[in-house]
């Protein structure tokens, strides 16, 4: 077993950080499988060594187990992972076709719209007030907002024909797209209303609204943040 | 069925370029399980818009099935699909938590080596030598290059304690790795010898020469692009 300093290990826990849409997902995950597990907090922009020990690639989310015998590092190895032990309500649909949309999915949220949106945003407008380190990068954040609308037009392209995101069940994909668009959410950084485009944002917000209303969706939203406040809509499942 | 000009369609078609890591992933995995496949090779720098209809992340590579009714894309959701088809033998380990080992490397060189070596020494110097559209970008260039002693460091770690990248047996992980890799000798700006580090990377030279020797490795290693000469060691296993 591998040392972890300042970390308590107990059978299960989830190094995470509240407003990092891939350690929400996760968060997710476990609550709708009816999993009881712990969290530690990290900072994912002072990765200490001691976890990159855990993680060489010096990211989170990162999911201990057996007292830190089990190490489970970024997004999809452990929403895959905790699949394989078939615990709770299946997240994938049966055939591998339906898998394969699902993982096609989740990619696109987990690499394209977190690169091109909920990275820039939570970095520029929560990493670099919390740390004291730097300043915003208008043009990061310019960026950032101006992705938001273009990828709310594929993501409402994509409910639009479909009941849920990946197909006609609930799926990881949900849980892996709402995640992302909570954190945009929590900065207000979503055109629900007053917007040019918000009509063409209506299936997102009704789609949005269904997987708010989930039990293991409210945990996320009651996290808070010392310095921040997220809107009155960001909680609020009738929004 | 959507229209898919300047396609022909067969039963199982992978949209390619043959200089692709990710996409040497798919064709390598094909072939260990015995599938075939036909090609149609697409150029990274200049997606066409008939295939962002296919992918509208317009990456490479995408697999289509049944006259093109089975569209699964990107990289890690094709080879889960074909690993899903219980075709062949399995790339997997059995255990949930070597499974997640497996993946997590995946996603390290799928993600992290691909966006700091992969990505920018192929755009640099392969993409836009062909398209003739820009000029190397030297900064980029440099960084790839120091990048991959970096990334050779760890990779030196990983099969220095293990038979193969993942654990004790072949699977997804040496393929994804391997293929990756390979790109970047076929460049040759891997410092196998006359490096300072060049002892450092025994360990990386033994599993890779293992790698080169399978049947399904050397038929990617033919592979020739007008106007590029490979390393005499290329596709040499004993290098």
């Amino acid at each position: 077993m591998q040392e972890i300093p300042k970390i308590v290990l107990k059978n299960r826990i989830l190094i995470h950080y509240p407003l990092c849409p891939l350690s929400r997902a996760v968060r997710m995950v476990l609550t709708e499988k009816n999993i009881d597990f712990d969290v530690s907090i990290e900072t994912p922009w002072k990765i200490r060594p001691e976890l990159l020990v855990l993680n060489p690639a010096g990211t989170l989310p990162i999911l201990l187990e057996d007292n830190g015998s089990n190490i489970i590092c970024d997004i999809q190895p452990i929403v895959e992972y905790i699949e394989d032990l078939q615990l709770g309500q299946p997240l994938f649909p049966t055939s591998p076709i339906a898998k394969a949309e699902v993982r096609r999915i989740c990619n696109w949220f987990n690499i394209k719209f977190y690169h091109d949106v909920s990275l820039p945003l939570t970095r520029e407008r929560i990493w670099k007030r919390i740390s004291r380190e730097g300043t915003p990068d208008s043009v990061s954040l310019r960026a950032g907002l101006e992705n938001v609308k273009h990828h709310l037009f594929y993501v409402a392209h994509l409910v639009s024909n479909r009941n849920w995101l990946a197909g006609n069940v609930f799926s990881l994909a949900d849980i892996v797209a709402a995640a992302h668009l909570s954190v945009v959410d929590f900065l207000d950084n979503i055109p629900w209303t007053h917007h040019v485009h918000a009509r063409d944002f209506e299936p997102v917000r009704d789609w949005y609204a269904r997987v708010k209303s989930r039990k293991s969706f409210r945990a996320l939203l009651g996290d808070s943040i010392t310095g921040f406040i997220p809107p009155e809509h960001y909680a609020n499942p009738d929004f």
